[in-house]
């Protein structure tokens, strides 16, 4: 069993983004909801309410957390370091895409952090959630079991519930079915970032050998980073892929246009 | 697996019993929590605020509950017809008392229901939770676990976590192990034989673009197969790396031996 300083710097390494936020209670009830179980890390993605009264109000004794709060621009900028980015979804999408309950993705969370990888739980909208463009960015989306009838829940409120599955799972306080791959994986998880450069490369590859018609894309690169983020590369994996990329690139003829 | 409203026909023998509640804000987001996990029965002890604009609001399209919640007086009033009562404490005290998880209360309230029991959650004041006396008056005790330091949870935040503790062992979600995916994946994954076939298919490639040396292979063919086998490829994902590497071969120049 760990203490709540351990607990805490484990939890240090996830992230809670807030995409475009539109009620300042809700910021604030969020950080109170993270500080409750340990969490302390929150992005802010263009958010369109502010660090006003009504956070600081909700937010009771959490707006260090609110203070501190990382605001950016644009959802990538703000997974740019997340090596596992867990989308909220309530909504049926067209591709099937990889989807854990709030517990799964617990022992999920719990057997990434410890080779010090950072994790993204990215919260939509309080109209409407996450656009599609933005669960494709994810790794895997998370559902929270509801009523069918009645099944949006209020963010803070989804905060509040991964939250607790988070701390649950890595304080070890229930028992969690721990993901185990017999020895310590041994290369970090491939960030955000570099994923979106393999795959950046592989695109412009798959353009010049004539595969992918950029005019007319259709579903393969949405397929293809699905495989890919599926997979979760570590960093070893990305540079063997991209090391494949760059010499196929060498060995191509020069394009007669 | 049940369907909602079997759930929600289970979930009608808990009531949810807020006493002396001071924020309008709070009872209109317990009954939206409430909503969101199939919970229905809410009963309001001595509340020090109304069901007003904002409660309503708070309340999203849950006002239904608000607006069927029964009002009484005292808190053993509000027992009376209780097999099973359940104090949601923070604080330590002085008799030790049968305190259980969340979850192991979960489990606890999933075997009393078929029985015909009624259970009461009780859910103290913002303030300062529930007093000694009104804890005397609970079988057991559930304790959400928080962090030591900052161990105040908002009521309607305490009221979502056990409401989905509620659910999950009640509609036994959590005990079906599955993989899902939002909606039904699209295409059968792929078979051993037709894995195999595409990483031969890569190998035979990587040869012909002189990125692997037959003669010294080392890792790589094994950490590329762990790589597509981790994300279990369908068999039109298959069909796209087969594709590609087609064209590859295609757009090679002859080999100048």
């Amino acid at each position: 069993m760990m203490d709540d300083a351990a607990i805490r710097a484990a939890l240090a390494a996830i992230d809670v983004v807030m995409v475009e936020t539109t009620h300042a209670g809700n910021l604030g009830a969020a950080a109170r909801a993270m500080k409750n179980m340990g969490l302390s890390q929150l992005v802010l993605v263009n958010p369109q309410a502010s660090i006003d009264d009504e956070a600081i109000a909700r937010a009771s004794r959490a707006d260090d957390i609110l203070h501190q709060a990382r605001i950016v621009p644009s959802l990538t900028e703000a997974l740019a370091n997340a090596s596992l980015v867990v989308g909220t979804s309530a909504r049926s999408r067209h591709i099937p895409w990889p989807l854990l309950s709030p517990r799964e993705l617990g022992a999920r969370v719990a057997s990434a952090l410890p080779a010090g990888n950072r994790i993204a739980l990215v919260f939509g909208r309080e109209s409407n959630g996450l656009s599609n463009d933005e669960l494709q960015l994810c790794h895997l989306h998370v559902h929270i079991p509801t009523d069918a009838d009645y099944s949006s829940l209020n963010v803070a409120q989804a905060i509040q519930l991964l939250c607790y599955e988070m701390r649950l799972a890595v304080s070890g306080e229930e028992l969690t079915s721990h993901q185990a791959w017999g020895v310590e994986w041994d290369y970090p998880l491939a960030t955000h970032e570099q994923l979106d450069g393999m795959l950046r490369h592989l695109e412009q590859t798959l353009v010049d050998i004539d595969f992918l018609d950029p005019n007319t894309p259709k579903q393969l690169m949405t397929r293809l980073r699905r495989l890919y983020q599926r997979a979760a590369p570590d960093q070893m994996e990305i540079n063997m892929l991209r090391g494949m990329l760059a010499q196929i690139n060498k060995r191509l003829p020069p394009r007669s246009e």
